[in-house]
């Protein structure tokens, strides 16, 4: 049985969608056992499973004697603001926190936030062996070749299959596989910029971009971003206009932090602006497919007309993560990332692609994300709830579209990199926001991944988190005023 | 049945050694299949199974009613001075031959010389076929599972074992396993390197390595090398003392393409320049295990004592060419190094590092490299003597002590550029000198690989080459002539 295509699944993330479109509404109650599997022509048993996985998912609730409700929507918090970061490029330092926070990140003995990593559980571990083993058998000549150019043939042309839910037609002679999206993106600000060239990007951003600029010797100017628009257009115009920006690095849909998506004229635009400008978007498409609306997976890509967008992606967030493979369309820089690429870490391995391309192929890949959605989904709401209720009064967060993703801006007197620390006492782990930026404008903000195991463990985790972030702003208290005091001893001592 | 372990492979190795010792001279008769079979405690048609393996690599020649004789000595021909860069550094600008060589050299409609990869026919695909399933059965749960850190322990442990070979007593959590040997390069010029910097190597070198060189904006130093010992170390010394040189990137063995070997002591000798001078070597050691003898499989590494050689090594020449993973110790820069790869394409496929450590552990391993070692040198054998029989008058060839690269000067007034064009034209690759260096003195020298398919066809297009040179010489006679008459008449005519 292949479980992500289970019928109970499919009844569940029906209603789990008009749940949170709110055709449901909150405390609403639910149709009766018999009365679901009636309309949905199903079992009386398949129909229990629909509702237990919602339970679950803490979507509904049954209440003794009168059956399922929608569940109380929990406290919502404001989102954040508009980001401000600086008018100015910098050059990136991030020092040891983001290895640091990586190391403990995926330490199993951590219960971690800090990744934005789906855990193994969420992945049809079954299919994925039996499909890598059966590439092997069929393509054991491959194992003893020697692998040379842009990737098996097969992968690419599956890669421009999946494209095109994307809005983009690609060639698929002109897609390179790469050891993963980083490298892919790598690849892309190489073949586009030289050291000291200023790159566009959203601010906060990903730890690992900013990590990659300071490798490239690049600087970051960091653009104002929408938690729920992305990107600022304006602000990104008037950054072109006035300041040699070199590339945009963006991820439109659900960006790392914000989990913002940019709407679709937004995307037609940047494209022409790119076009405009001659430079290049980098476009990094590996969340698209956790968006939930189809017109918020399209790509930026789709529009462009003049070959000025880069398209990296990869399938470790929602395929499988233990095969490390990326891709990229290099648009008018294809030739030259094709030879960085071959200069650089030349082919990968084939059968690995080859099963990838099977993955990819099956009948049960829209399913399967269909899943993925519905459970990651489930599990940020609850999230929020935890966050509402345990994290201290003047906490903000993001509300996103898909992804696994929050980002959390705590009161400005809190220091995260010390939350951090304080977390990790209690072998918590966290992604401070410092790393988010080259400034130090978001060190009162973390974000949280919850894409990882998720069990009663982490969702107390979840609230200590917050009621550590309490009690360090409220030892901050005290020492202000002593601060305070001690200014006032000294000035009338002078 | 592991054809590696076949007794009757262990007897013609053995014979093959006395042969190439000497101690079995050129000529002389061989014992008769009933002697060989006693003196090893074997049946008769091993001993014929022997001699025909030894048949068939041309080192012996059966005369009809009188038995087995050791073959006549190919003609030889002079080996190739000692190169002479100029002393200055330049900049590296390769242009797209290289690209083009590369994809013509793995394209299966030409009979190639242009790779310096083994065929798959030398490596036991059923037992890499059977590992890697075997690995994916038992470590199915991390096909669905994150990579991250520096590599499968399993796999970071038997990569230090195997160091041993080398010399060197490496701490596995010091090693980090790479997407191949040349993203372990690139990540040690990163790390150790700023755009601009002069990376001293050997000439002629690897293109592979002047292409990194070229997008890392590195400038190359050209050391003067002899095609027997290798790097001249008086000549980096000098360097070293009048140059602000900041990297040293050699393969001390079997370097690519004249096959040199360093000295022991000179191996000393180049670990304490490196230590006095506080620079990096990165050693490339993926041809150590090709080496005849273990004394030139030894690394400079093994010397070091400050951590200021970076080994770089990987197992696609001589495991399987088809698992595309390989590894740097980053002595003293190993937190850069560290850094830059998490950044840079982050881990790789879990199942497939664990597969890499099963055939790396396996007791056929080192039977395997034996058989490996005996089938290429009797390919080279071969190839030195179409060589010797076919090429223009004047040339010189190298000798090398292992590996499947043979480097030929041709007559200095042939361009190889052009005899690249024209073997092209009848479907035959070859590697033009002009690609291994950042100078144009190599333009009349070609790199010929041999390790590919190897059968009457390719030895026929290696003579071919031969032939091809020899016509555009001639052709190049008439018109020098004409050029000269040219020249006359419009001198007369002023």
């Amino acid at each position: 049985m292949d479980p992500h295509g289970a019928l109970y699944l499919q009844i569940a993330d029906t209603l789990a969608q008009s749940i949170r479109a709110g055709t449901l509404a909150r405390g609403e109650r639910m149709p009766s056992v018999r009365d679901l599997a009636r309309r949905h022509g199903v079992s009386v048993s398949t129909a229990v499973q629909a509702y237990r996985s919602l339970e679950d998912a803490q979507l509904i609730e049954a209440r003794p004697r009168s059956g399922y409700f929608v569940a109380a929507r929990p406290p919502r918090l404001p989102e954040p603001e508009v980001s401000r970061p600086p008018e100015r490029s910098l050059p990136v330092d991030l020092g040891e926190v983001a290895a640091h926070m990586i190391r403990v990140g995926h330490d199993p003995q951590y219960i971690s936030f800090g990744a934005a990593c789906p855990s193994a559980d969420l992945f049809d571990n079954d299919r994925v062996r039996r499909t890598v083993s059966r590439a092997i058998q069929r393509n054991r000549a491959l194992l003893t070749h020697y692998p040379v150019g842009p990737g098996q043939e097969a992968l690419r042309r599956v890669i421009a299959r999946q494209a095109l839910r994307l809005g983009c037609p690609l060639d698929p002679s002109r897609i390179l596989v790469s050891n993963g999206c980083l490298e892919s993106i790598t690849l892309a600000l190489r073949a586009a910029t030289e050291p000291g060239d200023i790159v566009a990007l959203e601010s906060p951003t990903y730890f690992g971009f900013l990590e990659i600029l300071e490798n490239l010797r690049l600087r970051a100017l960091e653009i104002p971003t929408h938690p729920r628009t992305g990107l600022s257009l304006d602000a990104l115009q008037l950054a072109l206009d006035t300041q040699p920006v070199r590339a945009v690095l963006a991820v439109p849909t659900l960006s790392n932090p914000l989990g913002s998506c940019m709407p679709q004229t937004e995307r037609r635009r940047l494209a022409q602006m790119m076009s405009a400008h001659g430079i290049p978007l980098i476009e990094d498409v590996i969340y698209n497919e956790l968006a939930e609306q189809d017109d918020k997976r399209r790509a930026v890509k789709s529009f462009d007309e003049t070959g000025h967008v880069m398209l990296c992606g990869s399938f470790s967030k929602t395929v499988s993560p233990g095969i490390r493979l990326g891709w990229i369309e290099g648009g008018r820089w294809h030739d030259k990332v094709a030879r960085l690429k071959a200069a650089t870490s030349g082919g990968q391995t084939p059968v690995m692609e080859l099963a990838l391309a099977d993955l990819l192929s099956q009948p049960g890949y829209e399913s399967g994300h269909r899943h993925l959605r519905s459970v990651i989904a489930a599990r940020v709401d609850q999230a929020r709830g935890v966050i509402a209720r345990s994290f201290p009064k003047g906490t903000r967060v993001t509300d996103p579209p898909g992804g696994f993703i929050l980002w959390v801006e705590l009161p400005a007197a809190l220091d995260t990199r010390a939350l951090f620390e304080a977390c990790l006492a209690e072998r918590i782990c966290i992604a401070p926001g410092a790393l988010f930026s080259a400034t130090d404008r978001y060190r009162h903000c973390v974000r949280l991944g919850v894409g990882g195991r998720w069990d009663d463990a982490q969702v107390r985790a979840l609230g200590r988190v917050g009621e550590i972030a309490e009690s360090l702003l409220q030892a901050q208290r005290p020492s202000a005023a002593a601060a305070a005091f001690r200014a006032e001893r000294i000035r009338s001592a002078v």
